[in-house]
């Protein structure tokens, strides 16, 4: 049996199809006519266009348009006049095939895209790699291993999958994939959760342990893969993959019931979303509206900041796709381990104690303006809830407020339509904040707890640090007082609080979540139907007993067997 | 006028003295006779030495021992082989004249060590240049601008002022001094305040601006210096010199008497040091007690871990220094900024949210458990306190006490004393532990609040970032009530709060601290005269009203014009 990351949950069981990774073997050689040369090697790129737009084109088709970007990225390298004007030099200048110098520009960039202390850059490394290989395949005219030439049901056994290669899977046929390397979040691990494909990677070893045509049972539910299994085996991992399926099936019959404790108390489940092209997701899954609209992508992946009109439509796109749901849009988090390539930002020791998010956008207003301006044109489109992040004063929320109000008069001075409907909150994830609740209460409509952030400055760990990761304690005594404070808080002034970190998804955290009163969760879309489950077995009466006496406790491991003997 | 940052308060008035910079105008030569230019340099090492030695032992007399260590620095300087060598090696194999060799040597050093991303480093660079100036000096016979030569009562004005400079001044005929360059923690400006001279430093334009014999007014209250003032002026800054040292006399009235409020209410005094060397100014400022002594200065400016009987030493003499006056003794808290050259440590994004203090010393336990030992061994030579920084959980205290208790039992089968009268406490510097005070009461002796780090999570802003310093807020509400929530569940449990934090010292928070209950207020030594005289004009009952309404207010703002309407 070999263990490995869970990519995406499922349970397959086929045969194994290994996808060996072709070695180009490149060889410098003299060439007696440059401009011959640099013609195939045009024609190789041209050919390279051609295969990517294709791919592009599937990729909208079947994962949507987030996925497709990734090759629109490609598209851009393989016309990138800087990738191809020093090839063409090195073969008209040193008279060398275009694969030599295809291979000596390529390893250029990699290493300094790779040695960049940045992980966008280092992404960037990775898609020349995936487009110089086609290169390289169509120039040797070596028919690169291609999943989607994969014609009998199986399991794809790889050391690798780039975005290339998940694109061509073809899921009715491929019923799984098990990778050496890459993590939860690599470009094939989310492409595997939009195709709901099964999915197991970071094995080390999976690609030297499996021979073709091996049997494999890929448990995607728990990270394992067994080669070859017995009869037991099988029939065990048929009744749980059956038992999987049926769960998912019994899962979707609550898509569109309200979320009801057993005693009928009503809270939202609500999701966490990134792009308009998240919105798909979202009501498959039954969301009762969007609790979370992380505004930065819309700034990322771009050379410079996005327009009004840009903004606007993206907006307009989430209001209108969720047809009168709230929908809360939180303005720009940008800085910490955010950066944007176009906007330089100071080194700092500390970035999560920083300049950033409201901090930044109160600061550089020119750039917070054109984000309210297309807010609150959207704002007629549906139910848009404002929410701004990393409040830690009354007075930043203050000036915040004003500054929407001065856009408000000035797009009605200029004739253009606002709802006067729009709710007005704020993130609480810092603790100065939680401590005073009872005064923001006053002027907000809305909190929204974000225990992401909120953890580390209460525990003061950085959670991405595995030294102090042992900090990150959702449910100690003491995170659970600073949430009670908000929603007490708020609920005297006739607030509503809802969740948008992780905490708000986690089994053990929501029974205590629902006890405290939280009006609304919210997680990824993924989570909703599970946790809709969760919530209908369980009881307010006991789950407020449950929180009183959560908050009681010192320890963190109190309360876990608290939570545990009380849902049992 | 000029402005500049005061290093040492005071007014003096006094004609200008400049210290040019002698200029050393090293050439290269061929010389003739390598091994008599050798004898020539081991002859000027040998007379550095022995200038070096007598200003050592100048400094230590004037200035205590923390400053003739600087000294003792430079006689590892000048005779470290890894620079003799290098030059002698460039005179003999070269035939090159010493001075040029030396400033080659140097030059080479000074970069490498410049470089460094590491402040010890970079005063390492600025010993060498010292040092080897005084070499260069001594080789060309040329006499250095020295400090000591002064003969009338003048304020001596510079460039900057390396360590060797400021040890020639004699106080009784340099008034005070200022500088082009510096910072309120450089070498000059640290002894400066031993000294108690007036200094200004950082002007950036004072030796430009200022002829010999100019007369100066320098007024290091407000950092500001008036050169070749008019009769008024005169005047007004006589009068204020004299009404500042009549201040410090009345002060020192206050010196013996304990610190009482005008109706009779009494809190503690205590000074924050840094080593033992500090216990002079603890004892002429009057404090009651130590309420923190940092023990990173043992582990600093130096290549290996200091031994458990070096520590004994320390802890020891302060513990018999302070003659049964409480101690307290916070653990060793490296890590964050500040850093060992012989601890290796993880390369953290931020590291105040990081690695560090007792979560470094509960993972590196030999570490702990040495400094634990030391403590213990000297707790029979008066009222030691314990102090263990950075506790966030419950979890945590509980782990560092048992490892505390194991080390006595240890230590009593060895047969060593141990006093039964410790106290064993924790800063509250992290939100969680403050919000967790009721349960943190019930296991501690005494807490002592780190403001400085506390606000710092409390409002999740690194206060060395200046883009974020505007959320340094002790006043804020938040803050405050964090404050009353850790004091009244100690007193709940009958526990002591003190505080260690900047705040401790703080005009305006002094009122409010006092009203929230604050039992022991820690500063730096010279705060503590000035801190008594304000207390003793305060009374109790209006600063408990004062400390509650603060508490209920939404700002910063609206807290300070509380409490400068309640104390004026």
């Amino acid at each position: 049996m070999i263990k490995g990351i869970v990519a995406s949950n499922g349970i397959a069981i086929a045969p194994a199809y290994k996808l060996e990774e072709i070695k180009l073997d490149i060889t410098k050689q003299v060439i007696s006519n440059p401009e011959e040369e640099c013609a195939r090697f045009s024609a190789a790129i041209e050919e390279a266009s051609n295969q990517l737009e294709i791919i592009r084109q599937q990729a909208f088709e079947t994962m949507g348009e987030e996925q497709a970007k990734i090759f629109e990225a490609h598209l851009l390298v393989v016309k990138d006049p800087e990738l191809i004007e020093p090839v063409k030099s090195k073969v008209m200048e040193e008279k060398v095939n275009a694969e030599f110098a295809v291979k000596e520009i390529r390893d250029q960039f990699v290493m300094i895209f790779e040695n960049m202390d940045n992980e966008y850059m280092k992404e960037r490394a990775s898609d020349i790699r995936d487009v110089t290989n086609r290169l390289l395949s169509i120039l040797m005219n070596v028919k690169s291993n291609d999943p989607s030439l994969i014609s009998e049901e199986s399991i794809l056994i790889a050391n690798d999958l780039t975005p290339s290669d998940t694109a061509g899977i073809n899921p009715e046929i491929v019923k799984g994939f098990i990778t050496n390397i890459g993590g939860r979040t690599s470009h094939s691990a989310i492409m595997a959760r939009s195709l709901e494909l099964p999915a197991v990677v970071g094995t080390k070893t999976v690609m030297e342990s499996i021979q073709d045509g091996d049997l494999i049972i890929l448990d995607a539910l728990n990270g394992e893969v067994i080669i070859n299994p017995t009869d037991e085996q099988i029939v065990h991992y048929k009744d749980l993959k059956a038992n999987y399926e049926q769960e998912q099936e019994e899962l979707k019959v609550l898509k569109d019931q309200p979320t009801l404790t057993n005693d009928d108390y009503h809270v939202e489940l609500a999701a966490n979303i990134g792009t308009p092209n998240d919105l798909k997701g979202v009501i498959s899954h039954g969301a009762e509206g969007i609790g979370l609209f992380r505004t930065e992508f819309l700034y990322m992946n771009r050379s410079d900041f996005p327009t009004e009109e840009e903004q606007f439509k993206a907006y307009q796109k989430v209001l209108k796709g969720m047809n009168g749901k709230p929908v809360v849009i939180r303005t720009l988090d940008i800085g910490g381990d955010k950066e944007l390539p176009y906007l330089k930002m100071p080194k700092e020791l500390n970035p999560f104690l920083g300049y950033r998010a409201i901090r930044l956008c109160l600061d550089r207003r020119e750039i917070f303006k054109t984000q309210l301006r297309a807010l609150l044109r959207a704002s007629t489109y549906g139910s848009l809830r404002i929410m701004f992040p990393m409040i830690a004063t009354i007075q930043e929320f203050k000036d915040a407020k004003t500054l929407l109000n001065d856009v408000k008069q000035e797009l009605l001075d200029e004739g253009i339509q606002v709802s006067d409907r729009i709710q007005i909150g704020m993130m609480v994830e810092i603790p100065s904040a939680a401590l005073l609740a009872d005064q923001f209460a006053k002027i907000v409509d809305f909190f929204s707890i974000g225990t992401n952030d909120l953890i580390q400055y209460t525990f003061a760990a950085d959670r991405m640090n595995e030294h102090v990761s042992y900090l990150y304690q959702p449910l100690n005594p003491s995170l659970l007082r600073l949430i009670k404070l908000v929603i007490d808080a708020a609920h005297k002034e006739g607030k509503w609080v809802g969740m948008c970190g992780e905490m708000a998804g986690d089994e053990l955290a929501v029974p205590v979540l629902l006890g405290l009163g939280l009006d609304e969760f919210s997680m990824s879309a993924t989570s909703i139907l599970k946790t809709r489950k969760l919530i209908k077995k369980l009881n307010m009466k006991d789950m407020n007993k449950l929180a009183n006496k959560a908050a009681d406790q010192s320890t963190t491991d109190e309360v876990v067997n608290l939570v545990n003997d009380s849902i049992k």
